[in-house]
């Protein structure tokens, strides 16, 4: 008997940020993996039976590699086991979703994926701001801070970043931003451009601070480390 | 006595999709301002006392003044009611969010934004991809096909949308994409890349056809002009 797997979008932290569906794939589980990031109130929402698998990454901790997690979530639909595979936000945008896909499609396991409200949505409705703005911000664009070695990614398309006409969300920013703020400034974004550091988004301890690009790096200096965090900059509402 | 707004983003269609706040704003409104696109099963969740107020446009007809409907919205408020004011999708995200609020701020009326699951991100999960690849897709872009009067918007920034290392969703996209699609060729993007249609995402009528950014005028020649879809283009994961 086959398993099945729901990767499921758990939103920026706040349980009341789940989707129903999410909620219902939570409380049918019979085994969640989860990661760190997106721990806590959420998983006690697993029916009483449910195996509770860690299997997380947390910021400035190394992860554990993601063939382990792949193999554990084959391992647990091979058993004919319900798997939710928790993602933090939506687990489409930056959750590492292809490669658990992969394994999941080589071993011939069926999945669904249950969108979820990204961490850059909840940001800018805590903030009280829209992504996009009818004339001054047509095009938001999320990207991520560093790749999987934890530096800044190769290959930025600065004409894309550097545009004072977009909202952009920097996913995990916190260690490679102020070298990005200053290719940013290089390739022409003012540096009044305003911006917006977001940690903990959704969390009891959620803490939003104003800045602009061009002071948002010494704004980072006096931010929790282990915070997760995002940076928007653009033309954001007051 | 002041009301007060919750701007409530519906998601892409299917309750389940809802958030759970978003269910609990429902379920305590006196008012619920929608548009026709997010109307239908997620209105039954709203209590038997609340008033249901139509203030939709629809794509193909022509929209009620937008000042119109921060109008409604701010007498409903100023009549002590708990309003909710239903955005499809994420209200951040294409959702005109900025006129009302500027109408709540001005008439002294609080309100909060309770984001919801993005048409884009449902549109990835209902085909299986994720939005971001860890080499191929490191940045993920939202654009407008078409401006207040249903044209390609002014000033798009092709070295933008024409990267093959991003995935671009473009909402709204029917009646000018084989407009746009020549503009991105002509700017170098290649005509091979792949391209995907989503209609109705998460109805029970959704419909997702693959095709390529050089295909897909001839794909939306035979779409439905009344559903509402979304373009997502760059390297998609099969």
């Amino acid at each position: 008997m086959s398993g099945f797997v729901s990767f499921v979008g758990s939103g920026p932290g706040d349980p009341d940020l789940l989707t129903v569906k999410a909620v219902k794939r939570l409380k049918a589980a019979e085994a969640v993996l989860f990661d760190d990031l997106s721990a806590g109130p959420i998983l006690e929402l697993a029916g009483p039976g449910a195996e509770l698998v860690a299997v997380g990454k947390r910021a400035g901790r190394p992860s554990p590699k993601q063939d382990h997690v792949s193999r554990l979530l084959v391992d647990y639909a091979q058993a004919g086991m319900k798997v939710v595979r928790l993602k933090s936000g939506d687990p489409g945008i930056f959750g590492r979703l292809e490669e658990e896909i992969t394994a999941l499609r080589e071993a011939g396991i069926p999945f669904e994926i249950v969108p979820g409200v990204t961490s850059a949505s909840a940001a800018a409705a805590a903030a009280g701001i829209p992504l996009t703005r009818r004339l001054e911000a047509r095009r938001v664009q999320f990207v991520t801070g560093h790749d999987v070695t934890g530096a800044l990614p190769e290959g930025l398309n600065l004409a894309a970043l550097a545009d004072g006409k977009a909202t952009t969300v920097v996913f995990m920013p916190k260690r490679t931003f102020a070298r990005l703020a200053e290719m940013l400034l290089a390739a022409g974004l003012p540096g009044e451009t305003p911006a917006l550091l977001a940690e903990n988004v959704s969390h009891p301890d959620q803490r939003l601070t104003r800045a602009t690009v061009a002071t948002l790096a010494e704004t980072l200096a006096g931010a929790d480390p282990r915070a997760a965090g995002l940076i928007l900059y653009g033309p954001l509402a007051e």
